[in-house]
């Protein structure tokens, strides 16, 4: 472990993270920050004197020649700082000064990495006149961005230019602070990678999230990201991990991108520390972003990115007023709800607008975890927003007749005629609450939508598929041909020949790539294999597949005892 | 949320930890202990006067009082507290003074669970005379175990005697402490269940955990339990919850047990707080159990005690000398180990046989565990113990032609004549590095040795099964109706029919009870079923499938390129 002393610029929340990480590996701490107790502070009492934090403010250059007299290393949990007196530091500083100072700037920021060769959407800068909008706006087209250079976050400090006319409101509404102008983007979704960096230049990514803003604030976070695009997650790994290549320093990087219809990728900005984005890592992946940044700033080993769970989002607690009472009954309703961590910031006031904590839910399940969260919802005091669909009326039930949003199983068929042998293996998902879809996808008549059916499967989060076909039946095997997912097929007996030309179809698979075949027209046993597959990945489930097995075994242990009381011909009979 | 002060007798390493899980939840909490800034200090520096910590310690009526005065709730991170003075301390105390007084008295403690019916073994109150110790020898037969009644823990203060010429011996080195004899317990393992209890007399258990002592101090835990016994967990858990349910007040409990031979189980003690064997819920589980511990003494609900990983252990970190040495090479270790969470105490001084802080490892399944587990144990300074398999030599890799002593998935035949078609299914896992155990199985030469494998196939880890048979081909069918595990059956092409009465006997199996079933003789694709199985559980497989089926391609289109190349005749020739 490390001996050396971590001097962290800002006491806020991620620092408040960072320092629990920090107390786990005894790791020395000095905060820097206005007050005696804020949100860092409050969880590093210092043991010995030299260790005292210092009362002062992150961008007083006395305070930070004070602190990078007292610590062996620096570093930020915002980027707002005095980057020049830290280049005069003589201190180690992660990650370095000149990254932080070109991250603060979001045009020198964009031109950096547009330079080299990162995807950016186009940008120019304008001066603070009416005639430098106008002609940035004749150049990049309406609606157009506005945006401060420096010191802007959660929104404030941009502008969104609808018609030439507000160019002069837009001045007014930005102050007198340097500004650009950003082509806008229209995305469909935002996403973010967080990315490690080691200060010998290792990179390492967690997981891609999807990101969903309200009123420019993060709002809900969710892990892993789901798509109908197998190559996204890894693509926005690497654009993320390229860009983070460019920059000198070690630590934690937050890199937010915008997803375009086309699967296109830009990167929106990028935040050298931890980031909100990333507060799920702390429940959710083998080592936490905060204990990465140390990891990574101490020379450390890096810890391991993974996900530990299956299915992650996070909260933000936002204040409404100076009143902690809607904050309170939120985490009062979480406290109800399995799975879900409170994190409160222990804030000295709330405030409209202010983080004052966050909730994060793991679950089994990406269903699992969407009604966790939609019981945290219906608690927010605040009026829904339109960009997720968790503000639906309640998603469909198992047993509606209606497909789930975020299925486990894909119950698939060749004909609408095989869905009496294939129902029943809905039932039987219905019966052990399993969240699945059921459609019809021919290989025949539909073979590109068996293509993008197939191929898409495991990145929208499908674990299993039942396919049921008769005849020729290639569905089940096309299907396994082209997802990694275990596939279960169904043999539906036709009007010729019995099923076992179906059966032979489906189960005669070459080398390499395997159908796992149930009896001819068994639907049920689909179903109840579908469901010993998934309990691969959730205990609970075999210890209602033992139930499911002790109840068949009771109901024909009641038939022996029917066979004895009313005798076999009385039986038979009835 | 709470605004009640809880006050908390003890400041060390549990304190610490439910002082982390009090921060979390902005619940305002007081320490009594001697000194300015031990380890619980350390994560809570008060916010406000009224909130500063005491400095005294936890068993004088004194300071006691302080703290009654200042907290709304008082609860111990220590049984060994002046429970006379909470007794009248008029302040709310969880778990009751009364309980913690009780247990305190190993000998009344004892007696209390047998007079509510919980499992004890046999014990006898001795006074401190030669003759009285020789009595109960006589009684309860030797080796017998002499216990103090009082402030005993992690060994100190017990005496196992051997002989009846140890007895002046013995009751030396007990020294004038009161005594209690106690059948000796030859188990096979010892167990612990963590369990929560509300205030209004609820109770919710933690998984089963198996703990490994040495020298009498904790040394591993693993969970959750892997047992042969499919019934146990339930059991231990029943006997846990029964046991809590005659104790009054809240919190969370330790119940230690000893497994005998037999699957009989014994309460060896209580404990009336946080355990050392819940410290890997803190990574492993939906709530800790430190943070329960404050949900049930505030009356909050209690929160999920469910695992949200497939497997977890806990290494105890324990001083050697008054050095940090050997603790730093073991945590540096730590931290190249995927999964691994160092926790360290920040104890102002290191002394041999002291908790120093513990590393927890969460894993996807036993042998990933294990394999992360043995990297630790093999920078341990100390010698091996021997009560776990752990420190044998490396265990067989896949590929070495053994079986995995933590398998995920067994493959099976019917006869050693099926190995040719079973081979392959073997030599897939092994490409994939999964732990599999490979064995014979016979569903009529050896149909007990059938059902007991099947029975406790789930209880020992398996996740999926693979069973190869021919003719009759009654193995795959006969394991499935046996485990709620999916099984994959191999039809074996024998000397007549050409493998199809295998496979209608495989594949046709009634409504209730499927089996997987591939091709004729395609051991391949049963192994490649398994693995596409435990992708459901282990998404990391997912890619590896992918890769491997973009292989296959390659292939292919290699052969394609070469039938171009040369023209078909030749490449027909070949």
């Amino acid at each position: 472990m490390s001996d050396r002393i971590v001097g962290i610029l800002g006491g806020g929340q991620l620092g408040r993270m960072l320092g629990a990480a920090a107390a786990l590996l005894n790791i020395k701490t000095i905060i820097l920050d206005v007050g005696e107790t804020g949100p860092a502070k409050q969880v590093l009492a210092p043991t010995e004197p030299h260790l005292s934090h210092i009362d002062g403010s992150f961008t007083d250059p006395a305070r930070i020649q004070e602190l990078a007299a007292r610590a062996d290393v620096l570093t930020v949990e915002i980027e707002h700082v005095d980057a020049d007196v830290l280049i005069h530091a003589r201190c180690e500083t992660h990650p370095s000064p000149a990254t932080i100072k070109l991250i603060q700037d979001k045009l020198a920021q964009k031109q950096h990495l547009q330079s080299r060769g990162c995807p950016v959407s186009d940008f120019i800068p304008v001066d603070s006149t009416v005639e430098s909008v106008h002609a940035a706006a004749k150049s990049l087209r309406l609606p157009l961005m506005l945006k401060s250079r420096t010191l802007a976050y959660d929104g404030r400090g941009n502008f969104v230019l609808r018609e030439l006319s507000e160019a002069q409101e837009a001045l007014t509404a930005l102050g007198d602070r340097p500004l650009y102008a950003e082509k806008w983007v229209p995305f469909t979704h935002e996403i973010a990678v967080m990315v490690v960096r080691s200060t010998t230049g290792e990179v390492k990514s967690y997981p891609v999230v999807e990101t969903v803003h309200k009123e420019n604030v993060c709002h809900l976070v969710f892990a892993p990201l789901r798509t109908r695009d197998a190559t996204l997650a890894r693509r926005a790994q690497h654009v993320a991990e390229d860009a983070i290549k460019t920059f000198d320093g070690a630590g934690v990087f937050g890199v937010e991108m915008f997803l375009m219809a086309d699967g296109a990728l830009y990167i929106n900005e990028i935040a050298p520390r931890p980031h909100n984005s990333g507060h799920y890592t702390i429940e959710a992946c083998e080592t936490s972003q905060y204990e990465n940044h140390l990891r990574a700033i101490l020379s450390l080993p890096l810890g391991s990115t993974a996900l530990k769970v299956a299915s992650a989002a996070m909260l933000n607690i936002i204040g409404l007023s100076s009143s902690m009472k809607e904050i309170n009954a939120l985490t009062d309703v979480a406290l109800t709800v399995p799975g879900a961590s409170v994190h409160l910031y222990g804030k000295s006031e709330c405030r409209k607008g202010r983080k004052m904590g966050h909730i994060t839910v793991v679950a089994e399940s990406d269903a699992q975890l969407r009604s966790r969260l939609r019981v945290l919802l219906a608690a927010l005091p605040t009026s829904p927003i339109s960009e997720t669909d968790l503000y639906a009326p309640e998603e469909p039930r198992p047993g509606s007749g209606f497909s789930s949003a975020h299925p486990l199983v894909g119950v698939i068929m060749g004909s609408d005629s095989d869905l009496s042998v294939m129902l029943p293996a809905a039932h039987i998902l219905d019966h052990f609450q399993i969240p699945y879809e059921l459609t019809i996808v021919s290989a025949h008549r539909t073979p590109d939508r068996l293509v993008e059916y197939a191929r898409s499967a495991a990145a929208r989060g499908l674990r299993t598929i039942i396919a049921g076909a008769g005849g020729a039946a290639h569905l089940p095997g096309m299907v396994a041909a082209m997802t990694p997912l275990p596939v279960i097929g169904v043999p539906v007996k036709g009007s010729t020949l019995d099923g076992v030309d179906s059966l032979h179809s489906i189960v005669q698979m070459p080398r390499g790539i395997p159908v796992a075949t149930v009896a001819i027209n068994n639907g049920t046993n689909a179903g109840l294999l579908a469901v010993r597959i998934l309990a691969a990945g959730m205990p609970r489930l075999i210890d209602a597949m033992e139930t499911y097995l002790k109840n068949l075994e009771g109901e024909v242990l009641g038939k022996v005892e029917k066979l004895k009381e009313v005798g076999w011909e009385i039986y038979s009979a009835k």
